[in-house]
């Protein structure tokens, strides 16, 4: 690989940035006012969510978006704090600290830092498969049950009561106990907001249209409803001292750059942190990966998922120098950079730096809002990542990818964030080696017609007596090896009259040492009663690993390139004479 | 189930009982008399590798064999103390309590009981298939390093220093730092008893041959050899005074029946303990198999594995019960059981009464036995587990199993028995998984003058440049969805002259939710190029679950019976029209 090549590997900037026009400039230019809007009081409620002061959400999001657009390849993904990873962090995080005190900061710091790390190994090392351990159906019901501890945990805000809790026994007591302490003022704000804003997400669209705007510039304004309901609440708040009326507000945000920071390097924290880390790491991955990959087949680009782990992580250690907690693509935010017109990571730079803007300017504006109004936000946001369908999908299709996600959305209610996720990825897993170990096994027969076999259960076909042929349709290793053993004997009892046993291979894809000494196990017993063992259909790397082995001098029968050549030879084709070979 | 059949089912003594005949009760009687001669010695041995007094290894012999007799399948299995189940109590029971102690004793009983319910529980539940996820090379490679473990672990008392430790670190430092305090006389004894239990077992059947004895009977008898072992230095200890020259003895050991004994209930010993019964329980019950079956199939009978679940947990509950630790079927006392003519699990009972006997009467004799002499025969046992040749195997044949192998091993050397079990089972998971995550994918062309398709690479075959026939050799599942998205995307690209895509399915066993939604991918990506998809050969279990989704309503090709079929109709084979169906 050429030097300047290796360069365009991990930094994609550069492949876009030579032919930067003016035109491109202004579409990213314009998606970045947008986006900035909308990112504002996004960014103030997740960190919120997150038990971190507001304008750490900020942080978050700007020096991570100019990180990302260097080294990601993206050209849409909109980076920074989201809904499903602002949950685990405050799980994570509040093992080690109350939230509120300065450990707690510190340690989301020292988490992002973490997080980017094990992101930029994975991608360095090109690792990033293991987010494939994530199944689809996994994630769904991940995310599905934490949208619904988040919306739960925001009703204590929206009441105006202390909530809690990182699982929904424990939201739901909690809230149950501190009922008595609900602020009418404050409950009014956040079910006002709230309604408002499912209102802009269904009604504002329709009406723009109506009142004569296009779709596409009627669907971004109504974007802008959060920053909206923001604005009003916070007025209002202020013209009437709310604060003072028991509304909670945000209160001082401390203006400014965002602050120079470093992560902890104390190894207690490192290795408290670690499984989070890395849960938080692949989750985020395989969301922000998702999304990225959704935007980019609309304009025919491609993303490198290695490359994103670079990316994300880059963007994840720029965040935890300057303040920031663990970020990754959000699906809200990047189909609005994407709507509005993004060309190019630069939209994501400009963002930035309208972001920074707004650190360093507005956040005296931000003293009167109320957290309720922020409350809604949040709830309205994530009730869309409510989807049980996946529950139905799933067992229609299949019990155990019902299972998995069915036990994933339990623990994660239940026992929150971490346990879910672990729960769902060893769930599927250990799913799919039960499988594997008691695999499909079907005797199979000649289509009349034709040279191809199938299932004598499924399918008239043509078979006889002596020649009993076998598929079976797994790889065969250690787990389903006695399997085979106990299934081929059993079915070869004394007294029937099977000569010959042909195993057909076409669904082995590897044969372990361990099945490899089972096949020699049938293959001697089958002697010892007389019969003989072929196989047929070898794949080429199995038949390569068997060749190393003294499995096929001692096989008493033969080894055949397809099952047609081995029911002729061993006369189970209609009017064929057995082969002389025998 | 008729109730008698079901007695039948869960008490297999119920089978042979009613045809016991003097002449089999001969039989047994003469391999009881053998087996119990070596069982003493061998008993008192192990129950000092597991850090427990010696009478211990005698309980553990009596009712469990009883037990055994009742519930287990195997006519032949001896079942008692082994080595390797010894080796991973002194580990278990060593993190609780001090050896020597009573808590110690106390802990080893309640392992049993564990062990017990736990191999009931699988029995009664039908989870025998748990212990196939040990494969052969890594059941070999622990049983290797355990062996090397226990023989280092002798060395101290074949040197009479103290020694202890539970990985070859431990032992070699603590070898090392007491070296000074070697004495000769038992080093003398020590050597003396090895070297002539090694000659017994080489050098003396061809002797007894030659002097005229028949093979079976000189066999036998040179079994005797570490009974002769025991009374000669015994005799010599007691003549000679050694005891109190610095031989360490066996000394006052408890005579009379075997005490009533209960487990703790103790609910933090039996969460301590947990983990270690179940290594325990799965590492017995495989080996135990592993000789019962090879026995059986030497006179053509059956064992029933779930049903020898229920009979060693019978045993080790009754072990538990009478002041005896985890025991399971060993090897060579089977195989002597065997050889001397066992013929039901009678020969058990009857081996059961000889060791009864000898822990009511002859202890006394004892006193006088060198601790060398028990360290002697335990040596020369586990030497012959010792096989390094299972790590050439698995090299030549598999690298990934010799990654599993090579890192059990390592493991139990250097961090202990249970991290090298547990290891050695997640490894070989782990590169079962990995592998199927990125599987063997394969363009595949008609062999000329057949239907049959293979792999363009490896053979001379027909193709077309419109048609893509792709095999993938993997059940498609969550790990490799996407790996078969990029390969078939990647490689399609712009220009080519593909119209066509078939997926040849023969070798996909499953289609779980994740590669379905990847299918579905491909499918619309497909589409969107102006490409077809095709599926052939698809089985007939993932084709039911394909027709419960929408999925082929939006495939844009067809499902085609065989490739052949699909071949003809795309017109990829020499000669053939394109079908009418296009």
């Amino acid at each position: 690989m050429r030097t300047s090549d290796r360069f365009r590997r991990f930094l994609p900037i550069l492949d876009w940035a030579r032919t930067y026009s003016s035109e491109t400039a202004t579409n990213d230019l314009v998606a970045a006012v947008i986006v900035t809007i909308m990112l504002i009081p996004q960014s103030l409620a997740y960190a919120l969510l997150a038990g971190l002061p507001p304008e750490m959400g900020l942080y978050a999001s700007i020096l991570p978006l100019v990180a990302y657009a260097v080294f990601g390849t993206s050209r849409a993904l909109a980076v920074g704090p989201v809904a499903v990873v602002s949950l685990m962090t405050a799980a994570a995080v509040g093992n080690l600290a109350l939230p509120g005190t300065a450990e707690y900061a510190a340690a989301a710091i020292t988490l992002a830092f973490l997080s980017g790390l094990i992101l930029l190994a994975m991608g360095l090392f090109r690792l990033g498969f293991i987010a494939n351990f994530l199944s689809h159906p996994v994630v769904a019901g991940f995310i599905t049950a934490s949208g619904i501890l988040i919306a739960t945990s925001q009703v204590a805000t929206l009441l105006g009561i202390r909530g809690g809790g990182q699982t929904l026994p424990e939201m739901l007591g909690n809230l149950g106990a501190n009922l008595g302490d609900i602020s009418l003022l404050t409950l009014g704000i956040g079910v006002a907001a709230t309604a408002f804003l499912f209102w802009v997400r269904k009604g504002l669209k329709p009406l723009l249209v109506r009142a004569g705007l296009k779709p596409r510039p009627a669907d971004l304004l109504a974007k802008a409803g959060p920053v909206a309901a923001v604005a009003a609440t916070a007025a209002l708040a202020w013209a009437f001292g709310l604060a003072a009326r028991g509304v909670a507000v945000v209160g001082e945000v401390p203006g400014g750059l965002p602050p120079l920071t470093l992560p902890s390097f104390s190894p207690e924290v490192w290795v408290s942190l670690a499984g989070s880390a890395l849960l938080i790491s692949v989750i985020g991955f395989v969301e922000s990966v998702s999304v990225a990959q959704t935007l980019a087949a609309k304009r025919r680009q491609r993303i490198v998922p290695d490359q994103e782990l670079i990316g994300l992580g880059a963007a994840n250690i720029a965040g935890s120098l300057t303040g920031g907690y663990p970020v990754t693509g959000g699906f809200a935010r990047s189909v609005v950079n994407f709507d509005a017109g993004a060309a190019t990571p630069a939209a994501g730079a400009f963002t930035a730096v309208g972001l920074l803007v707004a650190a360093a300017f507005l956040t005296p504006l931000l003293y009167h809002l109320p957290k309720a109004t922020l409350a809604a936000t949040i709830v309205v946001a994530v009730l869309s990542l409510v989807d049980f369908g996946v529950l139905r999908r799933t067992w229609v299709y299949s019990k155990g990818d019902f299972a998995a996600v069915a036990g994933t959305v339990a623990v994660t209610l239940l026992a929150g964030v971490e346990a879910g996720v672990s729960t769902g990825v060893l769930l599927s897993i250990l799913l799919f080696l039960w499988k594997s170990s008691r695999p499909h096994i079907a005797e199979v027969g000649l289509v009349p017609g034709t040279q191809h076999f199938r299932n004598i259960l499924r399918h008239k076909v043509f078979t006889v007596p002596e020649v009993l042929t076998i598929r079976v349709d797994e790889s065969l290793y250690f787990a389903n090896a006695r399997f085979l053993e106990d299934y081929v004997l059993a079915r070869v009892t004394d007294g029937c009259p099977v000569r010959e046993v042909v195993l057909m291979c076409s669904a082995v894809n590897t044969i372990d040492m361990s099945a490899l000494e089972s096949l020699e196990a049938i293959n001697h017993r089958l002697r010892d009663m007389g019969l003989r063992l072929h196989l047929s259909e070898v794949k080429g790397p199995v038949m390569d690993a068997l060749q190393r082995t003294h499995f096929l001098d001692a096989l008493t029968g033969q080894v055949f390139l397809s099952q047609y050549d081995a029911a002729v030879a061993l006369g189970a084709v209609p009017g064929a004479k057995r082969d002389a070979a025998e």
